[in-house]
């Protein structure tokens, strides 16, 4: 794997607030990047779209500006908040880039993984239960049928 | 990352007749596997159940002795000559183990993570379009799912 260190690959990982895109985060760092090669790591957030701030019975309402502003303000905390926990795992990485999208994190984070060219994608699984698997499985199962470069899926073990 | 080569991984492939399975246990090696490291690689072929063989048309048949025999032999060997050609890609790699399983592939490979307690799994996704996805792809979905430890799928580029 000596040729391989020389690379430059572009690891893209996808993260959120749940404990399992940390895990995913660290395995990864632990894992598949070399400390001194010249991967570069794209921590990737993704906002939800604004209307599920208020779907959550299906619909969505009309705010003022200030309250949307107000939680658009939010929205770019909880990101700043979360890649910047990211990159605490990652300081043994020289490259370390970060990302914030927008909307449906199906949609984004393979749109990301082409614009960025990622040569790998990293992301959690959020799922264990059945139910779980169902609805939450469904970003990581999104992404692995639709991205072209490997996507390595980590699960947070239940003692971990 | 110099911890981590250190450690004992034991990396699980699964491979088939496919091209897409060799170029994924490719990629392991080239982005994965330590050439120095204590890491193990598990090459994994799983033998369809016998009734595939006849069942073309949905049903399935019996066999005198001497065909079901034959059919045996000829499994065996598709799976030695594949197993032969996975392992000439890992040259480099010092720990390299084969299994054949048995069954349906999506069984045998979550059983297989478990029972040799592999730390990855690694398996081509077997599908591009949306009817290879369907059907074929459920292979990798399933294990996915299914598995506790990580997973990465990795595709075959269509000029690769």
């Amino acid at each position: 794997m000596a040729e391989t260190s020389e690379k430059e690959r572009r690891i893209l990982v996808a993260v959120d607030e749940g404990e399992e895109s940390m895990y995913a985060l660290s395995w990864c760092v632990n894992n598949l990047v070399f400390e001194n090669s010249k991967d570069t790591l794209i921590l990737l957030y993704v906002k939800p779209p604004r209307a599920v701030y208020s779907a959550f019975d299906g619909t969505s309402y009309l705010f003022s500006s200030d309250i949307t502003a107000t939680m658009d303000k939010y929205s770019q905390q909880v990101a700043e908040s979360v890649l910047e926990k990211a990159k605490r795992l990652c300081n043994n990485i020289q490259n370390v880039e970060t990302k914030i999208g927008n909307g449906d994190a199906r949609d984004v984070i393979c749109e990301m993984v082409q614009k960025l060219n990622a040569d790998i994608l990293v992301m959690g699984s959020h799922g264990y239960g059945p139910i779980k698997r169902a609805f939450l499985g469904s970003v990581s199962n999104h992404c692995a049928q639709n991205v072209k470069c490997p996507v390595l899926i980590v699960k947070k073990p239940k003692d971990a």
